[in-house]
Parts: C-alpha cells; sequence; structure tokens
C-alpha cells in the first residue's frame, strides 16, 4: 500500500493560524513524509525526572509538522488522507500535568513515566506490556476563522482529535475550510486507550508517511474515517475488565468509571494510584454503553486484562 | 461452565420497589433460570405494524423477572453474577418510539423492525446480516430508597444498564443496598451497540441462566463486570466505517456523530434515514475517543463493515 513520498518535510508551527505561509504545496495523490516531534517538543529526554513535568515550556507544546498547501482544495471540499507509514523513535513519555486530564483534581501532582519501546510493544513494569500501535494524535487542516488557534482543542476541521484508530491502513477524511487545506499533523502517540483519560498517551516522535486526494465538494460536518480490520484485536484476547459510570452527566459519568478502574487497579494488581491513571490512559477505552435511558447514562471504561502478561 | 438450574423463575413485576416480595429465594452458589419476556412486555408479535407503536401501553413496558433474595446478602456487599446461557426466542423488534432515543427530534414518527433470527445472525435486509449476541439489557438489585422507582434509568445497584457485553461468560458485580439483594433480570437483547442509539436493541424474550456467588463487604460503588474474551471479535473482522461529533458536551458530540453516521449510511448504502438510524441502535458502538482536550471532546460512532454482506 505504501507508495514512495516525494518528499520529506520537518518544518513545524505552534497553534492553528490560516495565514501561515505553506511549507510545501502538493497535488492530489501525492504521497509525503512528514518528521514530527513529540507533543513536549522534545523537551523530555531518558534522563528527565517528574520535576521536568513542572518545568515544561507550554509555548512548545504540540508542535505540527505543515502546513501542506493542496492545490485545488477549496472550502466544502475534504481531504482524504491514507496513513501508510508510521516510524517510531522508540522512546516516549507520558505524563500526568496539573491542571491536565479527566482527574485533575485528585491527581494534582506532576508525573513522569518514560518508556523505550519495540516494534510490537511498550513494558510499563515487568509483567505489563502494552501494545505499540502509532498514529498521530493531532491531525486536521487550518481553520476557516483567521488568526492564531489554541492546538489543544480538536475542531469541525480535525485537530487534536486523540484517535487512536487512525493507524496505518486506515483512511481519514477532513473537512477543507480555507484554499489549499492548509493540513498539519503532529502528536504522535505509540498507544493511547480511547479517552486519553490522563491528558497523555505514550507521547514520541516519529517519522509518519502520509497520501493525500482531494474530494470536491463532499460537504462534511465533521472528520470520518474507516479502518480495515479490526481496532481492538491487538489487546482483546483475554477479554475486559471493566468498571462503569452512571448518572444524567456522561462526564462526570466516565471520571467515576475511572475512579473505579484506578481503585480496582490499586487493589487487584497492586499499582500506585498513578501508574493506574497513566495505564487507563495509554491502553484502555471509554465506551458509552446507553444514552438513552433518561435521565441516567452509562459510561464504561474497559481495561484489556493481556497486557498483564 | 453451565451448571444445572436449581428452577425455572416466571415471576415478574414493573418498576424497583425494595418492599416487593421475594419470587425466590437462593443461597450464595446457586444457579437459577429466568424466563424473560421482552422490553415490550409481549405487546408485538409477528403481525405487529408502525401504527402498534403508538398503541404501546407504557405501563407494561420492560417487565423484570424476579427479585430474588440472596440469604446473606447485606448492604455494602456485592453480587456476583456469572452469565451462564441464553436460549433467545427467535423473535424480535427494534421500535423508534416518540419522544424516546438520541435523535427523539429528528424522528418523531413511529417506526417498527420485526427480526426472525437464528443462533448466528439475524437479517436486517437482504444484504444486511447483524450479528447475535444476546444479554439482558436490565440486570440489577432493588434500590435503598423505599417505594416504587422507574425502571427506564440505571442506578448504582445496575438495572437499565443496556451493557451489550453482558454475554454468556461474562461476570458482573452489582452493589447490594437492601437485605437479600433482591435481584431481578428483564429486557434481553439479541444484539446492540454501544450506546442503544435509537433506544431500543433486538428487543426479544428469551430465557437466562445464571449463577449467584455473594461477596461480602465489597463496598462496589457502581456495576463492574469482566469479559473472558473479545466483545466485539464477532463483527470487527473487516474494520468500520466511522463518524464523529467534536464539541463541549459529550451528549451533543454524540448526537452529531450519529447523525453524520445516518448521513453516511443513507448516501453510500441507500438506507432509509429511519433503518440507518435502527441500524446503528442494534450494530454501531459509541465511543469516547478523547475527554481531556479542553474545551471540546470527541466521541466516534464505529459501524462495523462485515454487517454488509
Amino acid at each position: 500500500m505504501t507508495a514512495r513520498p516525494k518528499c520529506t518535510i520537518h518544518d513545524h508551527h505552534y497553534g492553528w493560524d490560516n495565514s501561515l505561509p505553506p511549507a510545501l504545496e502538493v497535488e492530489s495523490g501525492e504521497t509525503i513524509e512528514f518528521e514530527v516531534i513529540d507533543s513536549g517538543g522534545g523537551q523530555f529526554t531518558p534522563t528527565s525526572t517528574h520535576a521536568d513535568v513542572t518545568a515544561l515550556d507550554f509555548s512548545k507544546i504540540n508542535p505540527v509538522t505543515g502546513p501542506v498547501y493542496v492545490h485545488g482544495a477549496e472550502p466544502g471540499d475534504a481531504l482524504q488522507v491514507d496513513m501508510l507509514e508510521f516510524r517510531p523513535s522508540g522512546f516516549g513519555w507520558t505524563a500526568i500535568i496539573p491542571g491536565f486530564g479527566l482527574l485533575a483534581d485528585e491527581f494534582a501532582d506532576p508525573y513522569l513515566k518514560l518508556w523505550q519501546y519495540g516494534d510490537r510493544s511498550a513494558e510499563f513494569l515487568p509483567g505489563i506490556q502494552v501494545p505499540v500501535r502509532p498514529f498521530p494524535g493531532t491531525i486536521g487542516n487550518a481553520p476557516a476563522e483567521a488568526g492564531p488557534h489554541s492546538i489543544v482543542p480538536p475542531r469541525s476541521v480535525g485537530g487534536n482529535m486523540d484517535i487512536r484508530d487512525l493507524t496505518a491502513g486506515s483512511t481519514l477524511h477532513l473537512p477543507v475550510a480555507v484554499s489549499g487545506a492548509l493540513f498539519s499533523v503532529g502528536d504522535t502517540h505509540a498507544a493511547q486507550g480511547d479517552g486519553e483519560v490522563c491528558g497523555t498517551a505514550i507521547e514520541s516522535a516519529m517519522h509518519v508517511t502520509l497520501r493525500f486526494t482531494l474530494k470536491k465538494a463532499a460537504h462534511l460536518k465533521t472528520p470520518r474515517f474507516s479502518t480495515p480490520g479490526p481496532v481492538t484485536g491487538h489487546i482483546d484476547q483475554m477479554g475486559y475488565q471493566v468498571t462503569t459510570g452512571i448518572g444524567p452527566d456522561l462526564y462526570a459519568a466516565a471520571q467515576d468509571a475511572t475512579r473505579s478502574m484506578v481503585d480496582f487497579m490499586t487493589s487487584e494488581y497492586g499499582l500506585s494510584p498513578q501508574d493506574a491513571y497513566l495505564l487507563c490512559s495509554v491502553a484502555a477505552d471509554l465506551r458509552i454503553s446507553e444514552i438513552v435511558d433518561a435521565p441516567n447514562w452509562l459510561v464504561s471504561l474497559y481495561l484489556p486484562r493481556s497486557i498483564f502478561t
């Protein structure tokens, strides 16, 4: 499936802005390799400590590689992006960053986990292996609105979506909001669960090869994608341990399910609360079990049992 | 794994009430078979029409079989329920009920789909097969609060949770809130996607065999369960088509993802909007892709491609 990339793009920027000059111009059908810096902007190294989380320079957070100008792309079109290949660096980090994450109130102290990982799995602790499944956390087009925009929230044109199934073989369709689309990609993750509950995944620099195809007048409201095969087949063979949150607010229900899972993992597997929370973020999936039995909805957090080897 | 049930319980009740007399008393370790009436209380038959949805008597909705008094169960304990066997009736229904469901405003008219299904799959239309995977939509203990309580919302003691992975082989732990637990089960589904977006699944009467084990002083806040194997392996071989909703409210994002999927299925597969919505409810899964990139969260709806044969 992989086509030979036309070139490698190294340029990166912080935040979205449709006035940024393109780093590269491409035709529909072309394949490009992106050198993606990790979401910490290279501030963490194999010798970093918990204290380095506090020292993080947030102006250097989440650089994205681009923008790419796609000839002929106009508002109302869609940009099809085929995920062809990921070449991860093998070094990654996961952090609890104060004020950030689904349980920010309970986990107020900085915490850093460093990873050295191979092609197939990343060891969290002896006896705990997280399968490697690389994808870009941030992938999108420039927004229609002028001026600078934070990189943090995703928007209708994509961005920091953290969709863990945008792995090699998947195809993404992104709405185009400005002439040329102005596509960028970054925030590559070696592994993540649905929800990314602690706010970070296995954050890791990597090379990403993508192919672009313009779809005229697609009038897509939000991103859409397809996967060629199972999305949990790498992790679900032994089933799951699942906790639930129940109530009228889905966000609070997701928090409750996560709290219960942290409690369960500390008692069942002897993990520290911080390690349990991190492990949920990189390996457990938030699912909405029901959203119709008013006034209470139910959110479940699925922890794959296979990570405990 | 299946133990011979001690007896079959036929008694059923409407709503939860901890003053209801037990239909049966059991010891920890016993296995019981439940005859479960469908959530329509038998009001739909193979000759029912769309108009019969309007005539539905809501006082007969969602009967549950029970209650079962478990000797020794006290508040603070957990009731372990092993899902041993499901024997579905082979007839089922899925309805759009006015005022009910995630897109109630758009789908205001009554609509009824009837199913005759086999052991493995249920044909929706020629060329569309939904795998059969039976589970109880409603399963729980009586609440601590006195008096009658609606059967519709799930609570901390379980109830109408609509967790589609409580299939044979799974083990559920339910908080006990009153002496004897007063367990009931109903609302059996032959298939459902995470979210049950239109408000109904393949609603179907069946016989359910369950084993009860008392766990003293478990102090569980909400239900927890485990599965022995993959939960999507029956449906994910060909991957997924996925739509997204993005914004500060997870409920609205889930609505947007579902709207986009209905639009996609009508244009891509030529389905009517009603059929697309029903099919999402019985076969597509709502997942929370990210819940940390403030202020916008992202909900994805995963439609398995394998149902299109």
